[in-house]
C-alpha cells in the first residue's frame, strides 16, 4: 500500500516537474532583468527579493512533495538495509559457538513445539549445556496448518529448522532429531532413540541436571474405532500432507465417467469433526478451495461439492463469544458449509461417517453420513512417554497429563519440568499458553543458573558438596531475598482467541491489556488483523517473507490443483 | 536488474537534482547581471543568449534522463498491465467450453509429460474429442528436478497442472488420473484404472480413434540387486521428495555421539551413480546444498561430507563436447566431487556399494564404497503396458521400444502413434526430441482433423462410408497432393545440450540454427544462460513466476533444512 503510494505520488512529482524547471529557472531571472530593464532605480531591491524568493524558508508545495518523497525513499532504503543486515546475520552464524563444558550443568529439553522454542529463545545458554530432542528438527507455526491443507500456503513456509534458532545461540546447543524413549529419574537419564536410513536403531542415553518435557499431545480419538484407518488428524505437517493428498485423489476418482452420481457426490463430500478453531478453520479453508479454484478447474463436479462440519456440542467455538459464533454460524451458511452440531460421531467405515442424533423425540438414532474426506480435528491425549511417567508415579493422579506445581516442577521428579499440551493444569491446551509457559522456564533456568554461578549469594545456606534439587533453590532463594521475590510463580495472560472463518473472514475475541475489556471483531476487518497477528507471530523473517509470498502468489495465481 | 538500474539512476537524479535549482536559476541570471554590470554595451545580447539557453531545442542531460525515465516507467506499467491481464486469462477460463460430440472422432493421449503436453498445446480441441490418460494430473519440468532435490526450487514451482492447460482449450478435453493397463488394438479401446482413497479399484474402457502413446519410461536398473531397496532414482517428483528426506535423515542420525567416526563419514557420503546431466547436475547441486547451507548449519560434520559420482563409462556427459567434459571434471575437483570413471555399479547393500574397478594390472576387482544416500541416474527400460505391446506384435522386434514410421505410426497396430521414451528411436530420450515430436504430432492431427472436416477435398478418392486409417489417409493426402506435401516425415532440430554442474556454473553445448556451427560456453555467463533458458522454457508464467522467486528465496535465505 505504502509503496504503491509513494510511486503513484512519485508519479505525480514527475509529471508535475515536467515543467517547473522552466517556470522556477526563467521567471526569477526574466523578472529581474526585466525589472532592470525597466526601472533601472530599484535593481539590488529587485535582486535581493528574488534571491529572497528562491530561499525563501516556507516551504512551497513543490518542496513539500520533495521532503516527503525524500523521507519515503529514506525509509524504504533503510528498511531495505535493515532486511539485508538481517538476512546477512541470520545466513552468517557464529563459527566459534563454544562448545559444551563438562563443568555446567545439562539441561535436556524434550521437543520443538511452541513451548521449547519459547524456553530456547529466552535461555542464556551459556548457563547450560543444553541438549534439545525431538522426532522432527524444526518448530511448526500450527496456526496456519490448515492453510497448508489446502495450498494456500507452502509447508516449508510455515517450518522454522531448530538449528536456526539453536546456531545463534552464544554457547553450542546439542539438538538429536530423536524419539525420547524413556526417563529414569533416579539416576537423571534419558534414553533416546531413532530409526537409520539403512534400517539400524540408534539409542543413546543422555543425563540430566534440568530436564523440561514440552512433547505436547497425540489426536484423542476417545477410542472410535476407524478414525485412524480412514480419517486424517491435523496436527502435524505430515496430516497436513495427508488431507492434501486425499483431497486430490478425490477429485479425481470422482472424473470416472460410470459411476453413479451418489458415489460421485459421496468423493467430494469433505466433513470435518470437531468444532474448535483448527476445525472451523479447515472447513473455512475448504469451502474457499472449492469457490477459489476447484469449481473453475473442475466444472464437471462444481454442483457435487460440499463441505460439511461436525460438533458433538450444542454449540462450535465455544472459546469465543455467542456473537462471533453467530456470526460464523450465519457465514457458514452463506458459504453452503453444513454444520451438524448435537452429533457424536459413533464409528468411521471406508466410505460412511456413522454418528448418532436425536430424533424429534429426544430418541438417539444413528445414520450414516457418506462421506470423501474426514478431517478429525478432536481433542488431545499424553503421548506415550508422559503415560509412562504418570503410571510409574504416585503423585501422578490425572490421566489427561502431568500435574506440575506453580513452577511447572513434574509432581513426584526432581528437576523434572513440563509445560503446554503435557501437562493437565486449568489452561486451554492452546500456543498461547505454552508459549508464555516456555518464556517463564527460560528466565526461570536464567535464575537458577546464575544462583549456581553466583554462589557466594546463597552459599551461607548451603553446605559445601551439598547439590540442591531445583525445588530447594527456589525456595531457598525466595526465602532468603523474600524481599526481591526472586521467584514468583506462573501466570497465564489471556491475549484473545483469533479464527479464520473462510471467504476472507476471520474473528476475534480481544483482550485490551489494563482495561480488563473485551472487543470482538469479525469480518473483513478482522481478516487483516488476522493476518497481521499470524505474520507477526511467525518465527523469522524468513517465514513472513515466504508467507506473505505465499499469500500474494494464491491471490494471484489460486492454490495448486496438482496431486502432490 | 533494469529495475535496479532504474532505481538508482533516479536516485542519481534526485541527488544532482537537490542542487540543480539553485545553480540553475542563479547561474544564467547573475552571469547576465554580472554582465550587464561591466559591459552594458551588450544587455540584449546576453539576455537573448541567456533565453536561448533556457529554450535551447537540444535536450539537457536533465531533460534526456527524464524522457528515459518516462518511458522506463512506462514499459514498467505496461509489463505489469500484461502481466495482470495473462493472470486473469489464467484465472478464469472459458465456463462454456463445448463438451464432447459424439460425431468427432475421438483422440485419445497417453501420458502428460512433455510428448503428451506438446501435443495438447498444438492441438485444435474443436477437430477431435480429446481424452488424456495419465497416472499424475501434472506436467512435470524434470530438466529443474535436482534442483527440487536439494530444496533450491520447491517442488510445486516446477509442476503445471494438466487441467490449467486442458480448461483453456476451445472445447472440452477430458482428463482421467489413472494407468493404462491395456490396448485392444482390434476394437480399439484402452482400459483404465486407479485406486480410490477407499480401497476400491475403479476401471473404465475408453474408445479411441486414434490412440497416441507418450507414456515415457520407466528407471532401468539393469537387474542390479539392491538399487530399488536402497538406492533412490531420479524420475519424479516422489523421487526427488524421497531423496530430500533421505539426506535429512543422513544429516540427523550422524549427529548421534555414540557413532564411531567412520560411520559418521559414511551417513554424509552421497553417491551419484551415472555421469549423464541429470546424474551431474544433482551432484553439483548436492555440493552447493553443502558448501552453502550444510557445512554453517551442521558445524559438527563439515569434515566429514563427501559427494562421489560415479560412471561405469571411461567419461562422463557423453553428449557434451570434450572441451566442456574437461571443465567440468576441473570443476568438480575444484569442489570436491569425486568422480570415478570405468566404474560399474554390480550390487548395493544398506550400507555399501560394491563396485568393479580394474586395477593396475588391467584385473577386475571389487570394491565396497560406503554411502549415505544413492541416487542411481541410470538409464531408461519400457513401462509395463509397453512391454506388452511389444510382446504381443510380431512387428516389434525391439525390447527397447516401440518402433514407429516416420509420422510416429506405432508398427502393427492402426491409428496409435507413439513418441518420446517409450519409442526406439535414433533420437536421445531427451524432452528436446519429446516436444518436437508431441509438436508434430499435434499439427498432424490437425491436418487429419481439417481433412475429416473437408471431406469434398479428397472425397473423390474414398467411398462413400469407407473409414481410412491414419496410414493410407496420411499416403492418400500425399500421393493426391503431392504439391503441396500435406505430410511430411518428422525431423529433430538438435538445439543443444544444457547442463549445470554446480557453483553457480554450467556447460551449454548450443547450435546455431542456420550457420550449422556450434557455441561452447561455461561457467557464469553460460548459468546465466541456462537460467534464462529454463525460465523461458517453463510452462506458464506462474512456474516462471514461482521458479524466479525460489532462486531468489534461496539465495537469500538458503535451503530449508527441516526434515520435510
Amino acid at each position: 500500500m505504502t509503496l504503491a503510494k509513494l510511486f503513484s505520488q512519485s508519479l505525480n512529482r514527475r509529471v508535475a516537474g515536467l515543467r517547473s524547471p522552466f517556470v522556477n529557472t526563467s521567471s526569477p531571472s526574466t523578472f529581474a532583468l526585466k525589472a532592470r530593464f525597466f526601472n533601472t532605480s530599484r535593481p539590488r531591491a529587485n535582486a535581493s527579493s528574488s534571491a529572497k524568493q528562491t530561499a525563501s524558508p516556507s516551504p512551497l508545495p513543490s518542496k513539500r512533495w520533495k521532503i516527503t518523497k525524500r523521507v519515503g525513499l529514506g525509509l524504504i532504503a533503510a528498511s531495505v538495509f535493515c532486511y539485508g543486515v538481517s538476512i546477512y546475520r541470520f545466513r552468517h552464524p557464529d563459527e566459534k559457538q563454544p562448545f559444551p563444558d563438562p563443568s555446567k550443568k545439562t539441561l535436556v529439553i524434550l521437543g520443538a513445539g511452541w513451548g521449547a522454542t519459547s524456553i530456547l529463545r529466552t535461555i542464556d545458554s551459556s548457563l547450560y549445556n543444553v541438549v534439545v530432542v525431538s522426532p522432527r528438527n524444526y518448530f511448526l507455526f500450527t496456526s496456519l496448518l490448515p492453510s497448508t491443507a489446502t495450498g494456500s500456503v507452502h509447508s516449508r513456509s510455515i517450518v522454522q529448522p531448530i538449528r536456526y534458532l539453536l546456531r545463534h545461540k552464544s554457547h553450542f546447543v546439542k539438538f538429536y532429531e530423536a524419539e525420547c524413549s524413556d526417563i529414569d529419574k533416579d539416576s537423571k537419564v534419558v534414553e533416546i532413540r531413532r530409526q537409520t536410513s539403512d534400517g539400524q536403531e540408534l539409542v543413546e542415553q543422555i543425563n540430566y541436571d534440568y530436564l523440561v518435557s514440552s512433547v505436547g499431545a497425540e489426536t484423542q480419538t476417545f477410542g472410535i474405532p476407524g478414525i485412524e484407518e480412514h480419517g486424517c488428524f491435523l496436527k502435524e505437517m505430515w496430516d497436513s500432507q495427508k488431507i492434501r493428498t486425499r483431497i486430490m485423489k478425490c477429485l479425481e476418482q470422482a472424473q470416472f465417467k460410470n459411476l453413479d452420481p451418489e458415489t460421485r457426490r459421496r468423493y467430494v463430500h469433505f466433513v470435518v469433526v470437531g468444532g474448535g478453531p483448527t476445525g472451523m478453520e479447515f472447513a473455512g479453508e475448504m469451502a474457499d478451495f472449492i469457490k477459489d479454484d476447484l469449481k473453475s478447474w473442475y466444472p464437471e463436479l462444481a454442483n457435487d461439492f460440499s463441505v460439511t462440519l461436525i460438533e458433538a456440542l450444542p454449540s462450535v467455538l465455544p472459546m469465543f463469544s455467542s456473537k462471533l459464533r453467530e456470526y460464523t454460524k450465519s457465514l457458514f451458511a452463506k458459504t453452503n458449509i453444513n454444520i451438524r452440531t448435537n452429533t457424536a460421531l459413533k464409528e468411521v467405515t471406508p466410505d460412511n461417517i456413522i454418528v448418532e442424533v436425536k430424533d424429534p423425540e429426544g430418541n438417539k438414532v444413528e445414520e450414516a453420513i457418506p462421506f470423501g474426506l474426514l478431517v478429525w480435528a478432536g481433542g488431545n491425549r499424553p503421548r506415550p512417554l508422559i503415560n509412562k511417567v504418570i503410571h510409574s508415579l504416585d503423585e501422578q493422579t490425572n490421566r489427561r497429563g502431568l500435574i506440575v506445581d506453580d513452577y511447572m516442577q513434574v509432581n513426584g521428579m526432581q528437576d523434572v519440568f513440563a509445560l503446554g499440551d503435557c501437562t493437565s493444569t486449568a489452561y486451554a491446551p492452546t500456543a498461547q499458553v505454552a508459549s508464555q509457559q516456555g518464556a517463564f522456564l527460560g528466565q526461570l533456568f536464567n535464575k537458577l543458573g546464575s544462583l549456581d554461578f553466583e554462589k557466594p549469594r546463597i552459599d551461607r545456606h548451603i553446605a559445601v558438596g551439598e547439590e540442591l534439587d531445583s525445588a530447594a533453590l527456589i525456595s531457598l532463594a525466595n526465602e532468603k531475598h523474600a524481599s526481591t521475590k526472586v521467584f514468583r510463580p506462573f501466570k497465564y495472560s489471556h491475549q484473545g482467541s483469533l479464527a479464520y472463518v473462510g471467504h476472507e473472514k476471520a474473528i476475534a475475541d480481544l483482550n485490551v491489556p489494563f482495561l480488563d475489556k473485551q472487543i470482538h471483531a469479525s469480518g473483513y476487518l478482522a481478516f487483516f488483523f488476522w493476518r497481521s497477528a499470524y505474520l507477526s507471530e511467525l518465527y523469522s523473517l524468513r517465514n513472513r517473507t515466504n508467507v506473505m509470498l505465499d499469500w500474494i502468489r494464491t491471490s494471484l495465481f489460486g492454490r495448486d490443483i496438482s496431486s502432490l
